[in-house]
């Protein structure tokens, strides 16, 4: 069986992606949890992810011998092993575009992934309001955002970016719940399309079990001392 | 005809690699060089690019009306395109290690890519090794490179990193070049790697291009203040 390391379900974005693609295209696999205790090189964390994977991060795919990193990778190993599911887009131009949105994630971005640590159980709406005033570079990714969401959801018609659920919406959906998590403003269209991703049974999952964690990491926690 | 919209081929690592991808594999293409004069919004550069693709970045693959940005985007599209070029490894394995490693050098070998920016034709031997004493992180992303290059050319046989030719030595292309700028120490059978893919011809070709731009970008010159 295959298996899917992954980090705290409240705070790992990157974890998110893999495990609700899986989980949302029926894609059996064993998760494993590795606690982010912390990232310094003696950390159970860093030893544990480190003995699989050079790299140590989250997510990693072990399938049998063969161990994947990195996100993007183990989306593509996914799409490849499992032709049936149709995880990109069918039309060529769409996968070519839906990869471009992926990797546009993946290297940019930026200032919402610096300044809003994925966190779905809090509420930082204050936050969030100060964290727009104080930085145009966060404004101009959430306007990015919107943008690039809205020319697709028109494009296809919805309910997702592509039309049906495929590997962008996966690894869009963290974007969703900071979106959420910090209160930024979005159009009525864009809320719709979070909400409908937020009601997808895999990405649903993910997020009670990131409710019922009781763990309160203080370094990916720059606005709470507590939970 | 596909056009490759690229900076300058000193500086700019990113546009490098689906280049000489395409130049080595017999890919024939359009190249569209926009100079760097700055990234303000305001700049030419910014203009131009952001005109194809709202993130103003190079490279853009532009292939009729489809417009494909970010490097690994361009990569996956090329090789579905030209399947018969065979641009990722032939075995599956091996294709989600090359995978991996494309994206790991997307998202990490941070302070390789920060300290160490693409030169192609500056001798920076000094500075190389002063940031490397000053920098642990640096040290750390060398080691990893010569780790992960010499398990895949051990693994493989050589003389690349999955035997032939793939997009994983076009990723890591610029990685050697920034290896030779800086002066940073590897084993030789690390050197006599890098420069096995330095005497490919798309990679020469690029390089040569390289050094014959007459262009002195300040904001891409952390470290000298002329050419």
């Amino acid at each position: 069986m295959r298996k899917l390391y992954i980090g705290n379900k409240n705070y790992s974005s990157w974890s998110m992606r893999p495990w609700i693609l899986m989980k949302q295209a029926g894609i059996p696999f064993e998760e494993v949890k590795v606690r982010f205790d912390s990232f310094e090189a003696d950390s159970q964390f860093k030893k544990t992810i480190g003995a699989l994977n050079p790299v140590a991060k989250v997510p990693v795919l072990a399938d049998g011998d063969l161990v994947v990193w990195d996100t993007l990778a183990i989306a593509e190993y996914l799409a490849e092993t499992f032709p049936e599911k149709q995880l990109w887009p069918r039309a060529a131009a769409d996968r070519a575009r839906a990869r471009s949105i992926c990797a546009e994630m993946h290297s940019g971005l930026g200032s919402l992934r610096s300044l809003c640590p994925m966190n779905i159980e809090a509420s930082l709406a204050d936050v969030g309001a100060r964290l727009l005033k104080d930085n145009p570079g966060l404004q101009a990714d959430l306007d990015r955002v919107v943008q690039m969401w809205s020319g697709l959801l028109d494009a296809h018609g919805g309910p997702l970016l592509f039309g049906g659920f495929s590997i962008a919406d996966s690894y869009f959906a963290p974007v969703g719940t900071r979106i959420k998590t910090y209160g930024l403003p979005v159009p009525p269209a864009i809320s719709a399309y979070i909400e409908r991703v937020q009601a997808l049974p895999g990405v649903k999952a993910w997020v009670d079990d990131a409710l019922a964690e009781k763990d309160f990491v203080a370094f990916d926690e720059p606005y709470r001392t507590a939970r």
